[in-house]
């Protein structure tokens, strides 16, 4: 995408192969001009233009994103969490795009001569006889000719609408990866069979839910004269599958912030995580339904079981592609373990490791958003323990950092396009108001709920008969009512906007992104009280509290996860990171010699410490750094306001554990005081900087969970890293 | 740049005016589609096909970056300091163009239909009507029709070659940025009048220097015909501006490394930076140039005056513009203070701000890249200051990591395009070798030593008449040698490479840059060592052996930089940030009212600990953290390493104050054990834990340096921040 052409460059090549003996009479306002250095002139003048005017563009949008954060932080700052930061983000964006479209007027580009040539091709690269001296065209694509309305400053408005593929290639691998670099895996794995039930069975079930209807509203559409194009089944079902993904960011982010149930928060976020790998997976599925023959759009039961070969392939070749870059990531660190020396070199090692799967998945015709997704979770799991404490830092703040720029970037960009983008099918509703668009979009909306709840409560009903820790009729609501639309389902929808279908498309799925970010984003603390579900708790707390439920917790998973649990513990951590147990020790003695060369010395060091370190949790084994505390540790971005959360939350909402809280607000004040301090020091150091905190409150020292070693999470406590 | 048009949008606006009567008979070897289904999907794998085929291209550079980071480490493991790691990042580039060139060979591309219409106007887009339906084309540039040389594998090659304008937009920005952020700044502006001789009055002489001799070079070519086009005056000129910008990488990393006299270092790396500065506004001011009339390449008084106007207006233009946005963004992380309490928002807003800058002056037709050094100097100097802790880290460590990745992708992609870029004037030499080449190449290479001479060797004898602390031979010496050629230089020549004498220039440049990089910086440390440089000094050491000659600092400096320094440190500090004194105290009394008003309350709180600090330079005067020991607090990226090379350095290389290397050696073996932790306490603790440590041992209490105060850097040691 960045990558493009060298302007000037040779086109000899294909020139001979290809030349077309062209006659092209000409007709055109101007000069005819003969001086060769004045229209170098003028070439240099319009290309310096162009770039002037994409940067103007691009500073808009920098503006808009530094504008959201200074609002952010006020709201932040006085704790309003009925807006968030997306939805902030769509406001300023909405405003910006009103602004350029009814106050900004931009004169036509006089230089933009079109030309109506009449061929019948259109290569990629056209070559265009001036006088003797030949200009290089590309091909930006067709041009729909069908349009019902005049647009008077095209020009401004097109310059500030960016290519759909910015959005897949460079927005959202980031967002992507974060959510996977950052999944509180100790808990995703515990839900793990609900999480794939909802992710696959329910996305697959909520966007047939949703195609159906839809084709019944359209064959309504068609009925009573409404539909101004073609809108086909397959176009429906596209039409499910984009808008069956529901975005992780706003409602986790409350979650975050009140400090959710740990269950719920995990089924929300595994759910939506997975759920985005299957949508853009499934629409590509459909995209390629293509039955034999002409009759493009009946039925064929051969193409559709090629579809579903191509997503089964899809899915699985991207999981595949980005489990491997991050094994092989862990594999370098752990083989390079004096990298650990140069915290620079270990970030841009894991950067660009990061990177290359996404590109490696898209050379191989894969989709690199899912493996990105799948290689940060392998990033977590594994190559995570291996870094120095230094670059697990700046890996952590870095995505931190990207994803928080791509999310508000692209809700900004969404509230501004409502108004930039030009094919908008009930585009003359537009100027009437509000109210009939929202009309038109009731279907719609209803489609989208009705394929919800027929995602989650079967599922949920079914899954509860295999559940011990049955998912209760409150998280179901809950679930149902959380799920927003976001990034994923707009990039989806953006990507093709040719037809008409397509157009009304993209028009629907905004309405119901600002729908869901602002009406159910803004719903969810109500909701969480109104379904008394329990805030503010911490994860280690609940698992304190609930102290049995926590030891079964492995009996109480899935037989799939326990196989591949025992196998992961056994032999892929040791072989993989410096933190697991040495293979000498798992491995049977058969295999001694092997397991003694693939053991890196480390490993032994780290065999006593493990023994030490499995009576408490809050010591990471990480075979370097002791952190004491989980709460002094804690750097994030919201380590005040976190405390400050439990005070609201806990004097606003039905709180279970009291005296624990209790503590905790006596706490609170001391950890005031405390925050910045950052106490990283190596084990053989006595803890003497602890003598100055009291014992971390919830945490009694006969914890010894054998379970929770393994997954002790990398990240103190990620939940708390995001805004 | 990354903006791009919408495929599909609408041109309605501009088409009505300019509708051409087109007739355009064809002639076309393949099917004429009737079926557009089919035509549709054909465009569709047509795009598909060319965005796998950029993902593999960029997967190449990521690969070689990658293999650059290992092979790096491997040199630094083993201290290997005779190549750097750009010059190993070129040698990398330069195998895979060999391979690319003769060892792949992609089958030409059949859909690149070339057509051949003759028209003379060359629209920014091309409206092609194939059959009814309309393709839009947009302009990519002139194609060179003199070509001598017949290519084969074109499309390959041309895939991986980027648009030049990616280096300006995206790689240089952040190169250029965190060279201004990571400037040490008191020893800069200890030398700001020698720095500012050499980069601005060394640089235009340097320039013109080159290019009469090269003009003369040029002549005799062209009597001996050996000049195969035109070669004008005014592009010697050109060639001699983008030749004079020095490289402050290669040569600073190893100085960094070595610890070399600090006054060295700044002179060396003030000149680097605004070299690159002065070079490309230069450049500019020279394409500028364009007489009157017909007459274009005649000397032209007015034209002469008129360029060297814009010289004076886009440089003030974009240091002024880049002063300002920095002072803006120290004005907002001053006014929300509160924003500290969110490092993500503080490190996203400082981020964004620094970009804007680029953006606006780019959309005001300014420099961005020297807007971006002068917001990189000022976010450091009021900025930082005003930053948490943890955003201060964040940023360093984000624009460290940006600027290593940049840097490293340019020098690679500098060795790809000696044998992938299809222009190189001197292309037949190429494959019979290297000798004809180098031979070619020696005339410029003079031109070059001539004009790094005619820059050095004068200026610093006038410096001397007016410096007290002389820059002696041996420094004037080893300014001489250590002038590389790096990432501007090939940026700015591989910007336009349209006509025959640019692309000579290109050819040009590049082996320059091979050979300074390779030659010059693998022989940095042995001259340094042949020339009796001081070496294993650390700042600080250097001013205590030097006693009197730093409390002097102040009154050896420039005029100028007096004047300033009073101003700056009376108003600006205090306004600006919260780490000077507050304005009531440096205010005349009559302004009192004001001065309170725009007085945080944390800057009386700092006035004091101002007091208490003044006497012990080594505690920051952050107003929030102090940081015990320049040594521990360290986090970054050579921490280890940078011990070992003090050993190292101190065995082989002359070392002067000797017991304060033996200090620093014993000292060395605690250093390795306390690696890694990292104390930031806040005030009012009791320093506990600095009680495990050494005291500082090169640092006696009775330290008080009025001066060396406000100019403390934020940064514990920025030499040791670069890799």
């Amino acid at each position: 995408l960045i990558m493009g052409l060298k302007p000037n460059s040779a086109l000899k090549a294909s020139k001979t192969l290809f030349v077309l003996p062209s006659l092209f009479t000409f007709l055109l306002v101007g000069s005819q001009g003969e001086n060769t250095a004045m229209d170098n002139v003028a070439t240099e003048r319009r290309a310096e233009e162009s770039h002037r005017q994409d940067s103007a563009n691009l500073l808009i949008f920098i503006m808009l994103l530094t504008l959201t954060i200074l609002t952010i932080w006020l709201f932040k700052h006085r704790r309003f969490r009925f807006l968030h930061e997306t939805g902030l983000a769509m406001i300023y964006g909405l405003l910006v795009g009103v602004i350029l479209r009814f106050g900004v007027h931009v004169p036509r580009n006089m230089n933009n001569v079109t030309m109506n040539c009449s061929v019948n091709a259109s290569p990629a690269t056209l070559l265009v006889n001036v006088s003797g001296r030949f200009y290089e065209y590309t091909l930006k694509g067709e041009v729909s000719t069908v349009k019902g309305h005049d647009v008077q400053d095209d020009e401004m408005l097109r310059k500030v609408t960016f290519d759909p593929e910015v959005f897949f290639n460079i927005l959202l691998p980031p967002i992507i990866f974060h959510a996977g670099y950052s999944l509180k895996r100790r808990h995703f794995f515990r839900n793990l069979g609900s999480i794939l039930a909802y992710a696959f069975m329910g996305t697959v079930i909520s966007s047939f839910v949703i195609g159906l209807v839809m084709y019944g509203c359209v064959t309504l559409m068609k009925a009573v004269g409404q539909l101004g194009g073609d809108f086909f089944f397959t176009d429906c079902l596209f039409f499910g599958a984009i808008v069956s993904a529901t975005d992780p960011v706003t409602v986790l982010a409350i979650f975050n912030e009140l400090k959710v149930d740990v269950d719920l928060y995990a089924l929300m976020f595994g759910e939506s995580v997975l759920n985005d790998a299957v949508a853009i997976v499934l629409s590509s599925s459909i995209g390629a339904y293509q039955p034999a023959g002409d009759n493009s759009h009946t039925f064929d039961a051969t193409a559709m079981i090629k579809s579903f070969g191509v997503f089964l392939g899809v899915f699985s070749g991207s999981l595949a592609l980005g489990v491997a870059t991050g094994v092989m990531t862990a594999l370098i660190s752990f083989c390079f373990t004096k990298l650990r020396d140069f915290p620079l070199l270990e970030t841009a090692l894991f950067f660009l490791m990061s990177w290359s799967t996404f590109l490696l998945a898209e050379a191989c015709e894969m989709t690199g958003v899912v493996a990105v997704l799948f290689c940060g979770m392998t990033q977590a799991h594994y190559t995570f323990n291996n870094l120095s404490p230094d670059s697990q830092d700046r890996t952590k703040q870095l995505f931190e950092l990207l994803n928080f720029l791509a999310e508000n970037f692209i809700f900004s960009y969404m509230g501004l396009t409502l108004f930039s983008f030009q094919s908008h099918v009930f585009n003359p509703l537009f100027i009437i108001g509000a109210f009939p668009l929202s009309l038109t979009a009731v279907p719609y909306q209803i489609a989208v709920f009705l394929g919800r709840a027929a995602n989650i409560y079967p599922l949920s009903f079914l899954l509860n008969l295999g559940r011990k820790n049955k998912i209760g009729s409150n998280f179901q609501h809950v679930m149902m009512f959380a799920g927003l639309r976001g990034a994923m389902t707009f990039a989806l929808s953006i990507r093709d906007t040719a037809t008409y279908a397509r157009q009304m498309m993209f028009s629907t799925t905004l309405l119901i992104v600002f729908f869901t970010v602002w009406v159910c984003g803004g719903g969810t603390t109500p909701m969480l009280s109104f379904m008394s579900i329990r805030v503010g708790v911490d994860s280690d707390q609940d698992s304190s509290v609930n102290g049995t439920q926590h030891r079964n917790t492995k009996h109480e998973s899935a037989w799939p996860f326990r196989i591949w649990y025992n196998f992961d513990n056994t032999y892929l951590k040791p072989l993989l990171t410096h933190s697991g147990p040495p293979l000498t020790a798992t491995l049977p003695a058969c295999c001694g010699p092997l397991a003694r060369c693939l053991t890196s010395t480390q490993a032994y060091e780290n065999e006593g410490h493990q023994h030490n370190d499995d009576s408490d949790e809050l010591v990471l084994n990480d075979g370097n750094a002791t952190m004491y505390g989980d709460v002094t540790v804690s750097t994030d971005a919201s380590g005040t306001l976190t405390t400050n959360h439990k005070h609201l939350s806990a004097s606003t909402m039905g709180i279970t554990s009291e005296e624990a809280l209790d503590q905790e607000l006596a706490f609170g004040e001391h950890e005031l005081v405390i925050r910045g301090t950052r106490l990283v020091l190596p084990m053989d150091d006595p803890p003497e900087p602890t003598m100055t905190l009291p014992p971390p409150p919830t945490s009694p020292p006969p914890f010894s969970d054998p379970f929770s070693d393994p997954f002790s999470d990398p990240f103190s406590d990620p939940r708390r890293n995001r805004l």
